[in-house]
């Protein structure tokens, strides 16, 4: 259906037309956030995952149009507001419009929003990698995920873990930084895998991730360990908002923002799919790569 | 919370920004379309809301966006998509991105678009109407409320009502004609007389609606009559997609495309809030003036 040049194909998270990104994501209650998950949480996810998508193209974030579908819980919608006001400003945008219309009762939330960035001066796509390129991870993996296991076994924790899953922090400054030098680049929200084998897909090569370079909070190695579940875990987990860059040795030249880590986990080569490794030896790709938004 | 210049205070349809104009409106099931619309009616209707969004404004459709949450039957998407590209080729729109997620089933589908259309050489707002002003109609009213009655009473009813309720036709060229000359200009799709009443409202006056001067299509009066009744069902019973204009006599003298009626409806005066006549003769207003999005 798509003709426009600005789709990229529908190959990307985000369509640029006249220097802006535009991306559109959707979040719904149950499927993306647990029900009992604080609103103002919510509000704060759903300004995150739309930044974090604009984050990835190196775009500044400036605008927003909210689409939500309530059901009619003043407090509940106040305290998402307030969150997503937060937000909104803590990501330097503000909101140009939108829709709210009311669900009958018992339906699921559902809650998109639009988010314009203004585009730099190069907006990497996920098509552009290279063969021989290496791969980037800028920030960690796997805190949400572990977050995410932290609430299921009990819907009082909190900490560290539990703050990734609920506020995530999408790396603004070090994509706009990144963009610059990187081929292809995206925001891993899916799971590490998962985002790894579309941005190999979409530019027709093999990726290769070494599971043992994944960086590794101190509190995700505390609460799963460091072994190949607690990192097939990390790949596999998604709501990471960490930024996956294809690119050459001179990426690691960028100055990143203070706290903001960036290693190499693997290589873009001839080929197709994926291929793991762990201490050197191959592992087996597992069944599930990360989050699929469509059965 | 909306502080950027684009967003009219929230005041409009439609934000403006660097010469766009950006729109979004959702839709959802057994709420704005009946669970048995056939589904590439719903694909339609999506994006003749949001392009009617923009023809209110004066501005060109060009692109979209779509946040669709469904609910895993793929027949009914399919279908959905086909009427969703038949309506976006004709409005000239092409799709440039968008998320789709799964719900669990037994939910609601909930369907939306953010539309994004070249702003013409003027954007007429919500807020701009004059004291002294005309309100002209362009289009007819009542078409799609008398169908929706159709289908309710006879799910298998067709027709010009049940089209016009199923497949509404935005009025995208006169919209960019009309503009030009409108001080306040708005698409009429929630009822004449509450859309009338939010554009007095934003221009600090009171609207004056004249019942016997509605334009009253021949499919409707052969349905509904020509009366006080059928005319305030018309008034407010939405889905519309007329345009609704305030302006000066000039306004008359522009040259619409054929089959667009353009008549003067009532004026815009000192005061607030609504008062309606009819046959010459002071009529109390409606308890509802038309849909309101939220309870």
């Amino acid at each position: 259906m798509a003709a426009h040049p600005a789709a990229r194909n529908l190959d990307d998270d985000a369509a640029l037309l006249d220097g802006w990104v535009i991306t559109h994501d959707t979040i719904a209650e149950g499927v993306h956030y647990l029900p009992d998950d604080p609103a103002d949480t919510v509000g704060w996810k759903l300004a995150a995952v739309n930044a974090s998508d604009l984050a990835g193209k190196g775009a500044k974030p400036e605008a927003a149009l909210l689409s939500l579908a309530m059901r009619g819980d003043g407090a509940w919608e106040a305290a998402f507001l307030d969150g997503l006001e937060q937000a909104l400003g803590e990501f330097g945008m503000t909101l140009i419009g939108g829709d709210t219309i009311a669900l009958p009762d018992g339906s699921p939330r559902v809650l998109g929003m639009t988010a314009l960035g203004r585009a730099g001066a190069s907006t990497p796509s996920r098509s552009g990698g290279k063969a021989g390129d290496t791969l980037w991870l800028a920030g960690t993996v796997g805190n949400a995920a572990a977050g995410l296991h932290q609430l299921k076994a009990d819907p009082s924790a909190s900490g560290t873990l539990v703050d990734a899953y609920r506020k995530p922090r999408p790396l603004i400054e070090a994509g706009a930084l990144l963009a610059s030098n990187a081929h292809a680049m995206m925001d891993i929200s899916d799971g590490l895998l998962i985002d790894a084998s579309r941005l190999a897909k979409a530019s027709g090569l093999k990726a290769e991730i070494h599971l043992s370079a994944l960086p590794l909070s101190e509190a995700f190695r505390e609460a799963r360990g460091n072994g190949l579940d607690a990192r097939l875990l990390a790949a596999t987990g998604g709501d990471d908002y960490a930024l996956l860059v294809s690119g050459g040795e001179d990426v690691l030249g960028i100055s990143l923002p203070a706290g903001t880590r960036l290693v190499a986990i693997g290589r873009l080569v001839e080929g197709g799919g994926l291929s793991l490794s762990h201490d050197g030896a191959e592992v087996p790709a597992p069944e599930r790569l990360g989050y699929e938004h469509r059965a």
